[in-house]
């Protein structure tokens, strides 16, 4: 989770709101990325997304069985799907998100009977420093 | 939607599950896929995620805010998420998906109270035509 806090920390540099997340597979890191939504005038660049894109193309497969992935922010309901598609064995996330979040909240992808594969969901992890950086980033961008 | 059902017959001849989306603003095309998840390893390459991303990139803005989306299959919640997040102005799609929808089944995304931004949704166009690729192609892959 630190590496995940790392990306989101230089996403928010870059003044993208900071999320990181980080794929780890059989003990080794496959992809690290923060959120470029700006940068790229992309939408769907969330952290968790490039990360999933990244791992799977550089594995050569559409699947991560067995991958575990660390993201600072609850995902949203477009990457609490494509974590499902991916089949990540673990999700770890630091701050909820109710506004945002579909984990937790809102569309609660997981829990859905149309959600054909669910990971392990571990919230909380490195909470408050997840939560801090998003805090700063819209205090900052207020004043 | 004729023009999204070529691009879902065009995926279909490249082994990939027959679904195939366009763009349009001001009346122009300003982006039209299919899906191509096997083809990219990539399980977010979706048909209506990769027009949204070409859109945005073409026109540098990374909101498609009066544009409308044509898919010849219900969304699934990454998507539908996707087009929120795009803020796209209508979206008519074809056939229905109760096992992975995500607008009308499952999550419902655009019903969620932390749904910022909900399209005008037009379902049942083309639907016939839409569903019969599908039909076929999963038919045609179980001989």
């Amino acid at each position: 989770m630190d590496l995940a806090l790392n990306e989101a920390r230089e996403a928010g540099t870059r003044g993208e709101v900071p999320v990181g997340a980080v794929l780890v597979l059989d003990g080794a890191v496959i992809a690290a990325a923060g959120n470029r939504t700006r940068e790229r005038n992309d939408p769907t660049a969330h952290a968790e997304m490039l990360a999933i894109r990244d791992a799977c193309v550089r594995l050569g497969q559409e699947r991560l069985a067995g991958a575990d992935l660390y993201v600072t922010l609850e995902p949203c309901a477009m990457c609490a799907a494509a974590i499902s598609f991916a089949r990540v064995r673990r999700l770890y996330y630091g701050a909820a998100d109710p506004k945002g979040g579909g984990v937790a909240h809102g569309p609660r992808f997981y829990a859905q009977a149309t959600c054909h594969h669910a990971p392990e969901v571990y919230s909380g992890i490195a909470e408050t420093a997840s939560a801090d950086l998003l805090r700063g980033f819209f205090a900052a961008r207020r004043t």
